[in-house]
């Protein structure tokens, strides 16, 4: 279950079948961060009254050719009315596509990480709704034996690393590993949010060229990308981001 | 799914923790008119960063008590942030109790019309969050072959009867008939909403003294009334309601 809100999800410049889209969207990517595959959804929409007819059609347009093309039936919704706001939720229910999914957790000391795509500078170009839910992706990776956890990063890779740490570790990632969208900087990179790309571990020994070629001739477009490795807390070299210097979206302060 | 909103389906008179049962209590108000049971459910918190942490740990506990109570496990969730609000929605996921689920639509011109409860005043009397919600009649009714359809009354009656009368006939109402909560009056009764009670259609030819017989054996406690019946739109008799004349709760105008 993700929301989009007015003013921190989208404004004025998204049009509002796009925000549909996206909304859509960001839940297939955390379906896909599962391995996946998405069934049906519901949707509850809390909006002022002032909010013209005509947005909420294209909005409602904009998520219906998305639940179409993903083949997502939406079954269901609700509506509410709140001064000065505009939000809308969906919850996305799935089904494991293959014999697992894999979860946030499960990661091992020595395990490889890796990222899909680029990272940072999303809402300024945009991807942060034209981006396409790495659910074939994630299915592929899902049945690949040596992955062992797997997230999306949607909070920016500093925040979203955490949850795929293992306990008593800590990420050993040299600066100019991390792959930038455009001129973005490191710390845009590391905690803009918005990515919607994928982030798993690969257990430490597994055949790592195999890995690699393997997804080059699955996926001849997506850009893979191998971070570096989870260390223990006390053995992180020198050189490599201190993690602790980010914090990536905080919810609550 | 339905929401709870602060200024609408709550305010500071409500204690956090029933708010968070409230939550729940809504959702399986809608599964009960479809006589189904209860099974998961995911949650999405939408908060100005001024909510106290206090008021969040409570309203989680009113939430995962009620939870508990129902059977129902939280599966999982989301927090976003935004200003001058504080709104949760709760997505539930059941299962047919029966060999059926009830829906809207099924009723027929000349069919019975029933409410269990009392309607009316429910904001000012606390009914709207300290209701139980009518699980055990709903897995009941959906075991008698004569109910055709059911719907809960969340919007007021006057409102929440159009998606159960079937197409080309209107209710057949006396006022005096409605069974209203104390003092409430007619119109209070009719459109107040947040009532949580059970409307539903029993076919024309049934067996009504022997369903009420069975009823009140089941339910001694729950009062059910016989609202009326469903007749052909040209043919309403005179003293019975114009449910013209009022509009129950809109969420769009």
């Amino acid at each position: 279950v993700d929301p989009v809100i007015y003013g921190r999800h989208f404004d004025d410049r998204v049009p509002a079948g796009a925000v549909g889209e996206k909304l859509l969207k960001r839940n297939l990517s955390d379906i896909a961060a599962m391995g996946g595959r998405p069934v049906a959804a519901v949707i509850s929409v809390t909006l002022d009254a002032m909010v013209s007819l005509k947005w909420m059609e294209e909005f409602y347009r904009g998520l219906a050719a998305s639940a179409r093309h993903y083949g997502v039936s939406i079954v269901g919704g609700d509506v509410a009315q709140a001064p000065h706001l505009l939000a809308a939720s969906l919850t996305l229910v799935g089904e494991a596509s293959a014999g697992r999914v894999l979860t946030r957790t499960g990661a091992r000391v020595g395990d490889w990480i890796f990222v899909t795509g680029e990272l940072g500078r999303s809402l300024p170009t945009g991807h942060h709704h034209a981006f396409i839910p790495r659910l074939k992706e994630g299915a592929w990776l899902v049945r690949r034996r040596e992955v062992r956890a797997m997230i999306d990063v949607s909070d920016g890779l500093a925040k979203d690393l955490h949850p795929l740490t293992p306990p008593g570790a800590t990420p050993a990632i040299a600066a100019e590993r991390i792959p930038r969208r455009g001129d973005a900087e490191l710390r845009a990179a590391l905690t803009d949010g918005e990515d919607y790309e994928l982030l798993f571990a690969v257990a430490a020994r597994a055949d790592l060229p195999a890995f690699e070629r393997a997804w080059k001739r699955r996926f001849r477009r997506t850009r893979l990308t191998c971070l570096g490795h989870f260390v223990r807390l006390d053995s992180r070299p020198a050189g490599t981001i201190d993690f602790g210097l980010y914090h990536g979206y905080e919810h609550l302060r």
